[in-house]
């Protein structure tokens, strides 16, 4: 009996070789490029898939929280930058990592930059938090006198280490075309490039440039300028990403395996156990329709190729409905497993909280250990 | 200190009393319209909560999975429904669930009656799932045939015992005025007593009528011919619910206080703390805008009235993203609590996992005890 014929409940199933291989590949690609790699660990929240990146000689890494510095420094990383504006409200909890750990932060305002250089007992790495077109946060890069003046005050405490200028063009992820994301990722990298030229012009030296974002990372050759790239969702790409022309479908290192409990004839529609609860409630289009990933039958131990135009029509908290094509909806019958290719590998991985692999074992994340 | 100040990171803040003046409201519509009352417990998943029902004397409840019965049922609920049509991947918990608590389950097809039949050493009670106009899941009301020939084939089975017809008005959530919440909730109703006739001319007898839907139960007089209501969302509503006039602020029990981490006053956007992770992405609509939740500012010990034309209009994984009215955006600082009314609480909910209430005791779900 396989491990798919004992599921019973929606489960996160994580494809170890895939993950494994999107791991190489981009570190590969960043040794090529001579770019520091500083992959983001939000996306598999994870220690033990932490550790396939360090067996790939990854030392240094990104988070998106206080909370998640605190989960991989348990687990024996010490070098993180959590790429999140400083939280005034948690400087405790920044004090008590950088006093264990090599810790980077960001700031982006007089009041972020005044509340670290308060904590004069350690040392910390800054980052400027900088808007280059993303519109969600950070300084603008057309605030050219505002990032100098930052630059200085910085510079005035002997405990803030001033490293450079971050973006995160997360702009790509709404890119329509492979030459649009990378248009817009050199887009990014290019208004850093010129704030870094008038800091040196001020007389701000070495200053150096972290971008990340896996559209940009994945797709685009030119890599000039930049010292660091901080990708996260590669590791397990998804139905955005596919859409997008990021990566093949093969790329997809994760699905939902989800129980078929009804099947509706005259609408030719599968309803499945696995809401929103499971994938949560991000979505792609295909062909001007909202879905809330992609649809695959099982192929012996693991899930098949999407099946085109498969929709998942509609998730409530624990359904999901899926309208299917006629062949395909012949074929499926109930108590069978579909496998729903997230919109949004991020944040399924955070409300599944945990993974089965194909061979059933299970990887725990931050969430649940 | 107050306990507001020390929240260091996105917290689900729970009123008590707001949830516990819902619960005593809902309790008395119900026995007021002489129907049985078995709330719907997916929306706060904690046995905590669920000791608020039973002091009002609550003693049947609903849930929408085996994982939440089981879960339930650990913690001294009797008799449960599991109103999500029978999984046959799972007969074996139910089968364990059954010998231990009174279980009424949910059947839509051939294949789910044949697999509870085969539960030969334990007694179900089964609801047929009846499908009204929702168009999720479900036997179609307009099915009578088939209705009258899954009726016949539940009755074969002496394990088995015929309750009666199901439904979830879930269409009432997409509701505009309350006019058309009543009148969707009537007809559902409508048409299952259509159905009731049908049977009881077929020769069945005694088929009872199960409703359930928060917008309905909130605001709908006419109760005739329901047996029993099943609503869930009214213990802590939501901006939904408030936005389709089902409830008004003051009843949204549930909050999720977000850190301000930065300010951008040329576009008026605060950016806070509390992204998709925290808060779900199902949103609402606020004067023609998507607005993840509604925005209120701290007022003492609490969370104020919502501020009029705030828009949450922007969730990354970790990133909220505000628009503020001039005034408003003055008065917030870097530092500052704002208050997220989620837009949809069941999911918030699962999200975050767990409670504080005003007085910073936590409670505990089925997701993190």
């Amino acid at each position: 009996m396989n491990f798919l014929d004992r599921i019973d409940q929606p489960a996160l199933i994580l494809d170890e070789d895939t993950a494994r291989r999107n791991i190489d590949r981009m570190a590969v690609n960043a040794l090529r490029n001579r770019v520091n790699f500083r992959p983001h660990f939000k996306t598999h929240q994870s220690a033990e898939i932490g550790q396939w990146f360090r067996e790939k000689g990854v030392e240094q890494i990104t988070v998106s929280s206080v909370e998640m510095a605190e989960y991989f420094a348990d687990n024996g990383w010490q070098d993180i930058t959590i790429a999140f504006s400083v939280n005034v409200r948690q400087l405790e909890r920044i004090r008590q990592l950088a006093q264990r750990i090599k810790l980077q932060v960001l700031v982006e305002s007089a009041e972020g930059i005044q509340s670290i250089a308060s904590l004069t007992d350690c040392s910390l790495g800054v980052w400027l938090k900088i808007d280059a077109g993303n519109n969600r946060t950070g300084l603008d890069w057309q605030q050219v006198d505002l990032v100098k003046e930052f630059s200085d005050q910085v510079k005035r405490f002997p405990n803030l280490h001033l490293l450079g200028l971050l973006t995160h063009s997360g702009n790509t992820y709404r890119a329509q075309t492979r030459a649009e994301v990378c248009s817009i990722f050199r887009e990014g990298v290019d208004r850093l490039e010129h704030l870094r030229l008038a800091l040196e012009d001020h007389g701000v030296k070495g200053i150096l440039i972290s971008v990340g974002d896996t559209p940009g990372c994945t797709l685009c050759d030119d890599w000039s300028s930049i010292y660091e790239v901080r990708p996260g969702n590669f590791v397990f790409y998804d139905a955005q990403q596919f859409i997008a022309g990021v990566c093949e479908f093969q790329d997809i290192a994760v699905a939902v395996a989800c129980p078929v409990v009804a099947k509706h004839p005259l609408r030719r529609e599968v309803v499945v156990y696995g809401g929103a609860i499971h994938l949560s409630k991000d979505y792609v289009e295909i062909n001007g329709q909202r879905s809330y990933g992609l649809v695959a039958l099982r192929d012996g131990d693991r899930w098949g190729a999407p099946v085109p135009e498969a929709i998942v029509k509609g998730l409530s908290q624990e359904h999901g409905v899926i309208r299917m094509p006629g062949s395909e909806f012949e074929r499926v019958k109930i108590g069978d497993l579909l496998f729903i290719l997230p919109a949004h590998s991020c944040l399924t991985v955070q409300v599944m909280r945990k993974y089965y692999t194909l061979t059933s074992r299970v990887i725990s994340t931050l969430n649940r250990s």
